[in-house]
């Protein structure tokens, strides 16, 4: 196993002579498959978990939803550049007024319009050359596959860049091949200036579901009809969180992503699944209030009732039971989304995934200078060894990833911090700014 | 929930006066259940899981064994002060020579000469007076719940007091009650000279074994037979981890645990488990030598084929599936110990626990003052993620634990280190003295 390692600087010199071939044919060989993006809950656990009405997403008008947005619907897409910029500004408008927060300008220096059909035209802001090759993209555009790639490797590099910016460091990006099919771009920037460690990581993998795994994988409650004990798959995924050195910036974590099987008879069953969510080390109600209220503005583009249904998801699984605590503030989560029909469900997820900048880069920027003690550094260490804890003990994507054989760990174990701490019967005192965070974590609020 | 702590001081002072019933009580509220020493596995994956062959642990000649060692078996134990003395003094000098090591006579002064029945009179040297009263132990005192409560208190107190002695600071003791039955005694030193965090532990547990937990405790392969629903038990145990700050002392773990559950017809299943295991941050080949001839030395005592099998088991055991290497260079690690008899099985037990501070205090002493660089404290912090990984992702004990409502998780936890560290894609260079331990943590080696 081995990999190639860029430097954005490297990619960047490299991309304007490249032709989106893989880069480095034949000298990437790493073996991994990131499936923790793509671990689906039987349906009726799903129902369990939640708790939500047996709501059918049936979005509100579409032409309305669109044009409210100025987007015009073209054949086969949604894809004017229009989009997110406004709606990213609205955000942060309505979320914050005209306080402390830098708008959401970056924005819409970052994000690319997005042109129909122009993948190569595209690819070539990525942090790395798609993981499919771009011929093949070329060839089947409209399928959900190449959409959501695109989706996925776009949101990967519109982050990235805007973290870039507000620290000055850049990305270490690390290309990777999985023997079995696909394979997948992370991107780290490790001890920088701003940041103790911040990932984001992209997948694509397919071939043929493990027994296992195609185990836990029914759809709505009924096992999924493999042909000869197979059972071919495609999964996708951007993932992300990161890490500050400042404790007045919070972590944050999200995930997009989209899975494909198909059954014996030739049935295609998919769906989509993420979220983006809040991890503070102190609490800024301010803060709280523009995340939450960026993330309800993306989701009441799609349905009245997504925000309030998957910040309560959201809530639910981002629970850490034996410390009868939340991990965070949370945000949104959601899983096995596969109704009214696909292109509405990947209209939601895309306008999820362009909110991640709007919904976390103006808190970074008001926070970045923010002084802070080694008692508050100390507190944010203790909140590093809970994500910890988290992640390693409940989270399904890094449990199902870490079981899978092949999987690339460094890219599912990207989400640790760079540094964390664990102290004996520690409980902050009362009428501290640590034991109000922690009330939070205890009893979630609503913040809109 | 509630508890008392009291620094050594406070429990030394105390138990000049105190009687021995619960101390301070009616002050005690502590709810929890440590039953992470107590898992059990089927006896059918324990066979997997061991690959020992079908061997019975008939013991050598108990007399020869005995006399070998200076001790004159009394009815009803093995109870004369001169046992582990001479065998702790023996081992050193078998497995160091003369070399670094400062012999183990430290164990003539901390362990206690063992004197049958006379409860009150052991119990005074105790971190704590007993989880069960002191009078209640009496009428009982030839039953092995009494016995093995005895033993691990024991071992708890020579342990933490050999501790003390090499850092000079206190251990802070919690006593903690569990509303459902039983407690235990935490003994932590945390951020002191010489260690990082220090955790001593010992659980006391009794009541009906819920239901998901009884139907993992299956009695070789069968089901136990429950009456009514209930399955009565009591699982009581000592465990510690020791993370020193020098990162040429290594950190070690052990565990020692018994279990008795009544089916529905009245039959009592017991069994022992236990283990001890070394994790340097750094290769010293003497320290492991050291490590494991006392070990072995232990286990010779009582079979001559227990040192290879429990080495072997503790490596399989102690694995970082997801990284394909050891937590450590191992030692021992056995479970569903039950033959040839409670006995014989209790005296290894025993042997076992007494040759932790032989195993370890030497090598403590040994690196005490050894200079260290930034370089090596940051890959012993690279270390300890590996040893957070291991144990909120493996170790059965943990998981049980977090999973098991009502568990004390403070106790549980206190494994963990103060500190950790993860880098992404740090891979040590070649010929470093950071590789040399990462290829024996990959390929096991036999020591002796």
């Amino acid at each position: 196993m081995s990999s190639i390692t860029l430097s954005r600087l490297q990619t960047a010199t490299k991309s304007t002579a490249r032709v989106f071939t893989p880069l480095c044919k034949g000298t990437i060989h790493h073996q991994g498959v990131d499936l923790h993006s793509s671990f689906r809950r039987p349906y009726s656990s799903f129902r369990k978990l939640t708790s939500l009405p047996l709501t059918k997403w049936f979005p509100r008008c579409v032409s309305t939803r669109l044009m409210s947005y100025g987007v015009n619907v073209t054949s086969g897409g949604y894809r004017k550049g229009v989009f997110l910029v406004t709606g990213a500004a609205t955000v942060a408008g309505i979320a914050v007024g005209v306080c402390h927060f830098q708008r959401a300008e970056m924005a819409s220096r970052i994000l690319l319009p997005e042109k129909d059909g122009d993948i190569l035209e595209r690819s070539k802001s990525f942090m790395c050359s798609p993981v499919t090759d771009v011929q093949a993209l070329q060839k089947r555009k409209d399928e959900m596959s190449t959409r959501m790639e695109m989706l996925i490797l776009e949101t990967q590099s519109a982050f990235c860049k805007a973290l870039e910016e507000v620290d000055g460091g850049s990305f270490k990006v690390d290309r990777w091949q999985r023997k079995e099919g696909g394979g997948g771009i992370s991107c780290v920037l490790q001890d920088s200036k701003v940041f103790e460690k911040a990932g984001v990581n992209v997948s694509v993998v397919y071939g043929n579901l493990p027994e296992a795994a195609a185990k836990q994988m029914r759809s709505r409650g009924k096992v999924l009809k493999a042909k000869d004990g197979k059972l071919p798959f495609c999964a996708m995924g951007v993932s992300s969180v990161i890490h500050p050195k400042n404790p007045h910036i919070p972590t944050v974590h999200f995930n997009y992503r989209y899975f494909e099987i198909e059954e014996a008879d030739g049935t295609k069953q998919w769906w989509f699944g993420g979220g983006t969510d809040l991890t503070p080390t102190y609490l800024n109600q301010e803060d709280a209030v523009h995340f939450h209220s960026t993330l309800k503005e993306a989701c009441d583009k799609h349905h009245p009732q997504y925000y309030s249904d998957f910040k309560k998801w959201c809530d639910r699984y981002f629970f850490i039971n034996h410390r009868n605590e939340r991990r965070g503030i949370g945000g949104i989560f959601f899983d096995d989304l596969d109704s009214p029909n696909q292109d509405e469900v990947f209209a939601f997820v895309k306008t999820c995934a362009r909110s991640v900048v709007p919904c976390y880069l103006p808190i970074v920027r008001k926070h970045v200078n923010d002084p802070f003690s080694p008692e508050e550094k100390a507190w944010q260490q203790l909140r590093r060894g809970r994500y910890v804890e988290f992640n390693l003990v409940y989270d399904r994507g890094t449990k199902f990833g870490l079981a899978t054989p092949g999987s690339r760990i460094e890219s599912i174990l990207m989400s640790l911090p760079l540094t964390a701490r664990w102290e004996y019967m520690h409980e902050p005192a009362k009428g501290t700014k640590e034991a109000e965070l922690m009330e939070v974590l205890r009893e979630p609020k609503d913040w809109i």
